[in-house]
């Protein structure tokens, strides 16, 4: 395994990859990894000769009292597990490396990126776009794996690889959850152990949303009031938003009639956590029972 | 000459040939071509396999009262002289192509973007970024050629690749001139004849910055009043903006240190033209005397 630091050897490792006729699979990643992640590479490892999965905690996509700095990092643990999931090459850039002295270009979204996440969130997904950007051209990606639990995200980076033409598939993983059915996710750590167990509201919030149109119930006006009546409860609890939203559009709908994605943001303490539903049902959420 | 509408066959040829080890080079134009894309053409000759010149009027960088829909097209005879300049292929896509339904992404410059032209033409800047990221990625050009005469144009496109790390090289092209000194523009054939003379006050302008400095004079704010007052006499021109800029960061400077552009928009007429000269000279501006 090979672990690259420098953006220009990264590139210049890639070019010669594809010169080689390799194809090139990318797993981008905030590190402290989990089996979500590792989920991913597996998908990456089918479809690609070689896989590079990049940690880089992206600054851009932080707001300015969000958690940068304590995001988790574990290097040494991140490249254990990369080795033993056959990850050919980390890419682990600075961020000086990534956003040099007069850094001043950035790749924005101004339809599906204005909703859900990217409403609380401001700057948020221009961070994330600007970067996957630049990754794809590092690494000269011929296909892209992105975990569904993000769904806004992964619905932007589709976006973005059409607009923008960049000549990747994009690759979508299910959520990847814990016995108890919490989706994976790296903030989970900051969670209390009291915390850790008031988070399974987010999804009894999306089984409370699956039975309700499992018997026939089509109103999302109805179904988010259910979902609301399950979390305010919860005493560690505050909901961002909960939304019902067309798939492709992102756009919120009065009634379930196109494939739609039940999503909600919930703070649990300080804790931003978020977790999805597709309707119908397509396999992509794991959702438990 | 292989001449290629669909964004997806140009990309699939490039890909193509690029696995086939060739080098391509990217010419990308608004047709209703003159010397001077030709002579770009024979710089991307000289550093690529496959040489790519693109035609197209992109309607993102034109604002709502500017000249998009009068801007001067004529594919027969661009094509004539593509065939004879040795271009291997002509990409001139349609805007739906470029731009489908619900097309949401852009590239945005916040900081060298918002002089200049970028001042007069807000959004200009966001459409040229835009269209050179889709056509780097659709023609994986390895070197693009760019003409010093849009220098503003050029050093954002500079920045662009360098901070979305396209892996591209940037080759700057001198200005090219009419034998009269102005430079030539697609946009010069909507000059009346008694315009056509009067245009010629933007390069006298420059004429007169270059012999103040070579006379030794250092201090900006002087050598622009002398710019202007040699084109306010000048019936059909309105100045847009004259303007002495440090090279690399576009700001505006007092004094005359460093390498500095003295750039000039002016209206003749209704038709906007722009001119520039690089102090201490190098010969990129190709300006007469």
């Amino acid at each position: 395994m090979n672990i690259i630091a420098s953006p220009e050897d990264m590139q210049k490792t890639a070019l010669a990859l594809r010169r080689a006729g390799k194809r090139i699979g990318l797993v981008p990643t905030m590190g402290f990894l989990h089996e979500g992640h590792l989920a991913l590479v597996k998908l990456a490892r089918r479809q690609a000769d070689v896989v590079v999965l990049s940690i880089f905690v992206n600054p851009t996509q932080f707001g300015p009292n969000e958690d940068f700095s304590r995001y988790p990092r574990d290097f040494e643990r991140d490249r254990t597990l990369c080795a033993t999931a056959g990850v050919d090459i980390i890419f682990n850039p600075a961020p000086e490396a990534m956003y040099p002295a007069g850094y001043s270009v950035y790749v924005e979204e101004n339809g599906l990126s204005k909703g859900l996440c990217g409403a609380s969130r401001p700057g948020h997904f221009r961070g994330v776009l600007t970067v996957v950007a630049k990754l794809f051209n590092l690494t000269q990606a011929d296909v892209a794996v992105f975990g569904q639990k993000d769904a806004q995200q992964v619905r932007l980076i589709q976006q973005m690889a059409r607009d923008l033409n960049f000549p990747v598939t994009i690759v979508l993983a299910p959520i990847i959850r814990e016995a108890d059915g919490l989706a994976m996710s790296s903030r989970n750590t900051y969670l209390s152990p009291a915390e850790r167990r008031e988070a399974l509201c987010l999804q009894q919030a999306l089984q409370t949303a699956r039975r309700l149109y499992r018997a026939g119930e089509r109103d999302a006006r109805r179904i988010i009031a259910a979902m609301k009546a399950g979390i305010e409860p919860v005493p560690a609890a505050r909901v961002d938003y909960i939304a019902i939203v067309d798939a492709d559009t992102l756009q919120r709908v009065q009634r379930i009639e196109t494939s739609v994605l039940v999503a909600l943001a919930v703070y649990i303490g300080k804790t931003h956590l978020i977790d999805n539903l597709t309707l119908p049902e397509n396999g992509s959420s794991n959702l438990p029972g």
